[in-house]
């Protein structure tokens, strides 16, 4: 197949992970008989140093065109200051907003060979196999903004239909899995909750009969995912719960430089972004870990080019090379024996 | 001295948790010479039974007549629904907001003896002794709601005042300990959290250049929790992420049977309650954990009743009966050897 993928490396480490799972796709298209494109084009700091704009129109227009986005990250001290009428973030909010990318999907999986790593006792670990489905471009992240006097205001609104697709995708997917499927809301303060939770009684009620949907409060849910993080199948909230429970759900992974994402939309192109940050402290040194950026490309191949085996085909490349030990400094107890970002892109590229 | 203390047991294991901190207050009062009267009024479910109220009028008046609120649990399955018109919940939130109670102190320190219990390795725990300080009167909590059509709102408001406020608190608890502050905040996306970062910053500059401030993003704090929690020392933040981040930490100390809070006002009485809920499946056995709730009446004694070597009688009590195991089912592995409420209750009272 011919597919078009637009580049999106941003800031900090962004470059350097992204130029290995841009390498992995094209060893996929070569193995697989594929012609993939690729254009690259700014996001970020650096959009904004370069013009003035963290989200240029040419950027959007790219990525509008193409069948996927592979994105890299975004920030950086140079830009930090929350004040600034331009930042990083406003980039990429605006791209997920202007790709109406609703869907945030985060699966947590650990690596068996890397469960020690993780703050967690390893026996609590060895089952977890969860996703987290955030929904991405509603609530407070969106709503109206003021701020007046010495007031500051800021709005969380949701609609019936926002909630209706986010909950059909998670109750599509859980129905692919074990089928349990946990709704994760403030029912007891927020409106938007009730209307969130209704909605998703309804929606799987009528349309997923066969899933078993439960409700629980995010102050609940965050103390379960440390408690009996192999309880959950799949997990479905509002954006902000997301932020934070996905951030504290990466932690049982050992590390966040392993985890991938997928941002879908209803019909246009998805956007594949690890779920670390620009890690700037570390950029430019070669050694930041590339698997998250990799394993997002193996999302992309699944959800946006429906290329399920070449998707398995880089997972299981990735697996094999992290199982020989093939790993960045930030998994390794001993430095001397860790790897760059290029050698294990080099490693899982010959692996497949 | 002479103190009233308004006693508000409400639902599930409310009453049974609250009776044993009621007997160690008691205790109190004749080892050093106090005297002590007691009020109980209805909260919560019940009170919803017993006048379609969950804060009655009368229960109100007597919390602001009283020095100081000892609380207990709300909420049950008979009045779950989140939209009944009516719900527990709200009279716990009226009730805070009711007396003014803006700052929610919650102490993370795990017992030794009961490290094992965390799911975390022990190894990170050790040193763990953290202050979580929530705002508790404001934000998405308590701004405007509405539904209209299939569009529900929630508006999250907070103004430069109730945010000093809570600083100024959170600084001078930082400056008795290490002197470190953490502020959380999602000033990245979020007007609040920008007038929040702002604000923090201000205070602790002009008020407390003592106390070493930072700022860390909500999903990163969710993060750090785990990953280095013995890092913190005091941690300031708004209403919603406290409530989440707290319940998090609660994690820490192994069990949240055991985690007191205090909410206290400008100059009012102070609230006093168990962070845990009303766990309705054990209700009435006899087997909840009281710690939490005695060690909630150590904190009244500090913070409302100024009476420091009362408080920390209380506590060297619990840490004792813990050490010696006087455990309750939630906490021992071996169901025989663990004892009920009462019986923990007795043994404090012992040791006092
Ligand atoms: C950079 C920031 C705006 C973003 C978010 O909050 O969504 C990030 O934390 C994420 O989770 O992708
Ligand atoms: C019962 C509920 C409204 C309450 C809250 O969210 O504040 C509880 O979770 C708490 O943390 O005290």
């Amino acid at each position: 197949m011919k597919a078009k993928i637009a580049v999106l490396p941003g800031d900090g480490i962004g470059p350097e992970v992204t130029v290995q799972a841009r390498r992995v796709l094209e060893m996929v298209g070569e193995n697989f008989d594929h012609e993939f494109s690729f254009e690259e084009a700014h996001v970020g700091g650096i959009a904004i140093d370069e013009c003035g704009d963290p989200l240029p129109e040419q950027t959007l227009n790219l990525c509008r065109e193409s069948d996927a986005v592979l994105f890299g990250a975004i920030g950086g001290p140079k830009w930090d200051d929350p004040n600034a009428p331009v930042r990083p973030e406003q980039g990429l909010l605006r791209l997920r907003r202007g790709l109406g990318v609703f869907a945030n999907i985060r699966p947590v999986k650990p690596h068996p060979d890397l469960i020690d790593q993780a703050p967690l006792k390893p026996e609590l670990l060895r089952d977890v196999d969860l996703i987290v489905i955030r929904e991405l471009t509603g609530g407070i992240y969106f709503g109206h903004k003021s701020r007046e006097n010495d007031v500051a205001v800021d709005t969380c609104t949701y609609s019936v239909g926002e909630v209706e697709r986010i909950v059909r995708i998670a109750a599509s997917l859980a129905r692919e899995r074990e089928g349990r499927l946990t709704s994760v809301d403030k029912a007891n303060v927020l409106e938007t909750s009730r209307l969130w939770r209704a909605t998703a009684e309804r929606v799987v009620h009528d349309e997923f009969p066969d899933v078993k949907l439960e409700h629980v409060l995010v102050d609940a849910a965050a103390m379960h995912l440390l408690q009996k993080p192999d309880y959950f199948d799949v997990i479905v909230t509002e954006n902000m719960f997301g932020d934070i429970l996905t951030d504290e759900a990466s932690v049982l992974a050992g590390s966040m430089g392993l985890l991938p994402s997928a941002s879908l939309s209803d019909d246009g192109p998805g956007l594949y972004e690890p779920i670390h940050g620009s890690a700037p402290d570390i950029a430019g040194l070669g050694i930041a870990n590339p698997y998250a950026a990799i394993s997002s490309a193996a999302m992309l191949l699944r959800h946006s080019l429906k290329l399920d085996e070449e998707a398995d085909a880089v997972e299981r490349a990735v697996a094999r090379a992290v199982h020989e030990g093939a790993l960045t400094v930030d998994l390794v107890r001993d430095e001397r024996k860790s790897m760059t970002t290029a050698e294990v892109g080099d490693r899982v590229c010959e692996l497949l």
